[in-house]
């Protein structure tokens, strides 16, 4: 079952994130309490339990996983900081507690988003918290880095904030979400086939054909959560989001198709995931769950 | 001439800066150009002439240390564009031209920082742009990111800020320094150093003696400059720091003990180079340009 392991894998990350917290000196306590405030939140751990779940898929045990789930949630802690800052998004709640700028302040919130992703790096390169061997552990920065930086996850940010207000066609859409979100998702099924010690080039193709389906169909799913809770609680359909000004995959396909697209996704990733046996539960659990969820 | 030296190494790194802000699809040329904005900008490029001198100063040739070097510019570019944004310091300009947030728009600002710190670990990761043994990229990774995050830079920002109004002794006021821009001049010194191949424990903590001096001179002397331009061009001392509530050595120490205190460091920085030879001669003209220079 896809939530015994979610709690399993959240438990065992939280546990390492919030060893990272503690202030070396009493000066730098309001930092770490701001970066530990916006890392430890109750969070589902979806990117960490991918990394667990691409390391078990090859064989390798959690505790070779932990520095990456690790860094992957820093890195997604630290977006979610910066995205929800008055100049970004202008979020003042996240999972019903204040953001961390409305509990702390914009500036402690501009540097703790700052310190987080440091703080992804220096864990992934630590000998002791990522007890790998030096060209695995470069191999790990290399990819979150990529991930990460401006040709991934901040440069999708950047293409979301530039089409505000434009149509975008799906080839645009996808090549967005690709870049906002699904490079960190692929990132952490390659860091979980990496800590394993057992990826091939064989086994991380497929992997990373897994992670960007899987990527794909959770966008589509939330799109197609919105319009229906839309429709079930305000009795029409899309205003939300043309309202916005933001591009849906109902929008642009159709409700009926968007639902068949996200089911053809889940195949995708499951054909992706044929060459490996019951380790790869897991992550097939995981992509059944993406488009049977109804939140 | 530190000057000659100043010119060779801004070339060198500006011309290897450059190349990192190529977008790899038209849809992320905005977010480059902000990055690229932001770093490629006419600064002096202390930092990385410190990466390179260190490196010279162990016998290292300086193709070793451009990865290095591009990565301490690259923090650095980065602090400054989050520094400058209204939330932080709230600054217009920056050597002149408009800041990030100005250029572009506050958002792109933040995202364009967030890039340019990933840049810096991708860079140091990267088998082509750094091709050191992955021990030593790890030990170079490690290094920055202790620097850049947390317990270093943003960690000093943080107290900064924290200490606005609040009068610090010279303790405090040191720890402040330290953490603020003590800790990436540290992280440059010992960069360059290990890039060098050449780094033992025993020149590794002669260097961070050396680092640590020069920081902490260069801090004083920019305090006395502040000070005695105020007195030349507006009659008046210390009334502009005072007016900021922000500490400074000589409003701490007096105008001449502050100056006795900026020699004194340089001679500090010089007695750790006793170890090296005629090698170490621009790090020798650096700490002695340091508390000469009069802007």
């Amino acid at each position: 079952m896809i939530a015994a392991y979610q709690k399993t894998c959240q438990t065992r990350v939280d546990s390492k994130l919030d060893e990272l917290f503690h202030a070396p000196r009493p000066e730098l306590a309001l930092i770490y309490q701001a970066m530990r405030y916006s890392v430890i939140n109750g969070g589902k751990r979806v990117r960490p339990l991918l990394v667990y779940a691409a390391c078990e898929a090859l064989g390798g045990n959690p505790e070779r996983a932990d520095a990456a789930a690790c860094a992957v949630e820093l890195i997604h802690a630290y977006s979610l900081v910066h995205d929800d800052l008055p100049a970004m998004d202008d979020d003042d709640l996240r999972r019903g507690q204040p953001t961390t700028h409305k509990a702390f302040d914009e500036a402690s919130a501009i540097l703790a988003g700052d310190g987080l992703q440091s703080l992804a790096f220096e864990v992934l390169a630590d000998t002791v918290r990522n007890p790998l061997p030096a060209e695995v552990r470069l191999d790990m920065i290399s990819t979150l880095g990529k991930a990460a930086g401006p040709a991934g996850m901040v440069g999708g940010q950047a293409i979301d904030l530039g089409s505000v207000g434009q149509w975008l066609d799906q080839g645009a859409l996808e090549i967005m979400h690709r870049h906002k979100t699904g490079a960190l998702i692929e990132a952490s099924v390659r860091l979980g086939a990496l800590a394993s010690g057992e990826a091939d080039s064989l086994s991380l193709r497929a992997l990373q054909e897994y992670a960007q389906a899987v990527g794909l169909a959770f966008q589509v799913q939330d799109d197609i959560l919105d319009v229906e809770s839309d429709t079930a609680t305000l009795g029409k359909t899309q205003g939300k989001d043309e309202a916005n000004h933001k591009p849906t995959y109902p929008a642009l396909l159709g409700l009926d198709a968007a639902k068949a697209y996200a089911l053809e996704l889940r195949d995708l990733a499951l054909h992706a995931l044929r060459p490996f046996g019951e380790a790869a539960e897991p992550l097939r659990d995981l992509a059944r769950y993406i488009v049977e969820r109804r939140s």
